[in-house]
C-alpha cells in the first residue's frame, strides 16, 4: 500500500512547513537567531515534520506537545537520533497546548492535530503572538475560515496552511511553467484527493495503516479521529490537494476569485466494504452509516471565467487488485 | 488532422445505423425482404451511411435526398463504384425530403441532416410509416426530445439516435466487461467529447476540414451550418458521445434515470483565435463573437446514486503542438 507518509516521504516536501516564516528568520547564519519551533501534534503527521525541523541547523525544537504517551516517546526517538537537545515535553490533555503557547521562548508553532481542533489553536497561537503553521484541514467551516483570517488581521500574525500539493517538484515544475505562459491562458484545471485511504481510515489500534477494521476509541493514529467525519459528513471534506496548486496557477485572491461552486456524492460503498472484507460480516463496524460518498465531484467557477473540476475519491480501491 | 470522418472510420462502427431494424428485417437471407432505405442529407456523414448501406447484400438504396448537387453527385459516384442500381434523386430544396416520405418502397430512412432539422423530419418519417433512424444532436430543446417520443407512441414506428460511440468496439467490449459485473456496482463514469473540431467548424468553403477561417455560407459541408451553433448557444451542445455508452452501463431508462444536472461553462477563446490563425486578424470572423465556452463540464445524478461527469471541450488543440 502505498500510504500517505510514503506519499508525503517519496515526494519531498521538505520546507513547505516552514515557508511561512520570513526568510531572514528561516535562512538566518547566526545560531543566536536560530527559528525556534512549537509542535502541537505529534503523531504520525506531526513526527514527520518534526524529523524535517531537527535536519536543520537553523532550526531548534523548543517544545512539543501531544496527548498520547507513545507519539511523545516516538517523537523522544526521533530527537535522540538527531543528536539535538531534548525538547520541553507537554503531554497534559488536550489544553495541554495552551502551556506550549505560554513559552515565551517559542517563535512559531507547527499544528498536527485532529482537523475538528485547528482553528481554535491557530486563534490561540496567534493571539499568543506565535508565527502559525498549520496542517490541512484548517477549518472545517467557512465561519471557521473567516475567523482565522479576521484572527490573523486582529493579530498581525501570519498563518499558513500546509497544503503540501503546492510544494511537490512536480507540481511546482507545472506552476512554473504556468508562469512562463507555456500553456497559454488558464481555461479548465482538474485535480483533487484520489487516493485509497481505507488504510488510513481502519486498522487494528495499533498499527498505523492497515491490519484491521476499527476507527474511533478502538483505532489508533488517524483512524482515531478522521474516520468519523465520513460517518457524520458528506462533502469534499479534503479539497485542499488538488485546490492549493489550482488556485495558485489561476491567481486566486491576487486578482482572481473563486465565485461559485456546486458538489455532487455518489452513493457510499467502499468504506463498509472494507469492514466487511476486513473485519468479517459479524464486525460491529459493519453496521456503521457511513455519509460520506465515495466519489464527491466539485465544479468550481471563478471571476477570470476559468471553471475547476475538484474531485475527493478516498473510499475505493484504484485499480482492479483490489476488486473482490 | 484527425477529422471526425477518419475517426469514424478508423473504430469501425458498421452497423450501428442499422440496428433499429428488427433483425428479422435486417438479416433476412431472402433476396425478397431486403430492407429498403431512403436516405435524407447525403453529405459527408450521410455518404458515410450510405457507403455502408451500398455494401450490404440485404439492403437496398431506394433514394437519396440532398439540397446541394455537389453531395448528390457524390453519393451517385459512390452508388456506380458498387455496382448496385441508381437510386430516386431528390433534389427540391429543404422541404424535399417530404417527396422521399411519400415513396412507399421505402421501409426506413436514415437522417443525417442539420441538428436543426432533425426533429421535424424524424416526426414526419413516423407519421409516415417509416423506421426512422437519426443523427445526433436528434433534438435541440427538451420539447423537441419529448415530441420525438410522443410521436413514436402514437405512430407506433420506432425511431433509434445514430449514437455511433455506442458501437465503437472498445466501448463495446467495455459495456460487455460491465455487464458481466467485472468492475463490480457502478458508482461513478465519466465521458465526454473532447476533440478539436476546429477544422470542422472552419473551412475555406471547398474543402471539407478545414484549409480557412469561413463558415456559414462562406463554408461548406458541417461548416456551413454546425459552426453557428457555436456562436448562438453555450452549453453541452453534443452530449451524446460521452452520454449514450454511460446511460447503457448505468441502465438508464431500464431501471434507472437521470435527476439532476448542473453544467459550468468556461470563457470562450479558441475559435475566436482559431480565425485569427487561419484567417489573418483583419478577417470578417474575427469580430464574431462566439457564445460556446471551451470547456463546458456537466454533472448528473442518477435515481441509483451514480454520479457522471460530461465534458464537451471541442474549441482547442489538444497537444502543445497546436499552441501558438
Amino acid at each position: 500500500m502505498k500510504t500517505r507518509r510514503d506519499f508525503i516521504k517519496s515526494t519531498a516536501v521538505a520546507g513547505a512547513a516552514f515557508s511561512i516564516l520570513p526568510s531572514s528568520i528561516v535562512f538566518s547564519k547566526s545560531a543566536e537567531s536560530k527559528v525556534r519551533l512549537g509542535f502541537i501534534g505529534v503523531g504520525a503527521r506531526g513526527q514527520n515534520h518534526l524529523e524535517l525541523a531537527l535536519d536543520r541547523d537553523d532550526v531548534e525544537v523548543v517544545a512539543i506537545c501531544d496527548i498520547q504517551q507513545r507519539m511523545i516517546d516516538m517523537s523522544l526517538g526521533l530527537v535522540a537520533n538527531s543528536g539535538k537537545a531534548k525538547p520541553q515535553i507537554i503531554l497534559d490533555g488536550p489544553q495541554g497546548y495552551k502551556k506550549l503557547l505560554e513559552n515565551k521562548d517559542i517563535d512559531a508553532v507547527i499544528i498536527a492535530t485532529p482537523w475538528e481542533w485547528h482553528t481554535r489553536m491557530c486563534i490561540d497561537a496567534m493571539n499568543a503572538k506565535k508565527y502559525v503553521g498549520c496542517e490541512v484541514i484548517t477549518g472545517t467551516t467557512v465561519d471557521e475560515c473567516w475567523e482565522i483570517v479576521k484572527t490573523s488581521e486582529k493579530t498581525g500574525m501570519p498563518m499558513m496552511m500546509l497544503e503540501n500539493v503546492c510544494y511537490r517538484r512536480d507540481v511546482m515544475a507545472i506552476m512554473n511553467m504556468v508562469r512562463q505562459n507555456i500553456f497559454g491562458e488558464m481555461i479548465h484545471l482538474q485535480g483533487g484527493y484520489q487516493h485509497d485511504l481505507r488504510e488510513v481510515k481502519f486498522n487494528d489500534g495499533k498499527h498505523i495503516y492497515g491490519h484491521g477494521a476499527e476507527f474511533g476509541e478502538k483505532g489508533f493514529s488517524e483512524a482515531q479521529w478522521r474516520t468519523q467525519h465520513s460517518v457524520t459528513r458528506n462533502g469534499d471534506l479534503y479539497p485542499t490537494h488538488g485546490i492549493g496548486p489550482i488556485a495558485m496557477m489561476t491567481n486566486i485572491n491576487r486578482g482572481n476569485r473563486f465565485t461559485q461552486l456546486v458538489s455532487y456524492s455518489t452513493k457510499s460503498r467502499g468504506l463498509h466494504e472494507y469492514t466487511v472484507k476486513v473485519g468479517g460480516e459479524n464486525h460491529p463496524n459493519t453496521k456503521v452509516n457511513f455519509k460520506l460518498g465515495d466519489v464527491v465531484t466539485t465544479m468550481i467557477r471563478t471571476a477570470n471565467d476559468e471553471t475547476i473540476l475538484l474531485q475527493h475519491d478516498t473510499n475505493l480501491q484504484r485499480n482492479l487488485d483490489g476488486c473482490e
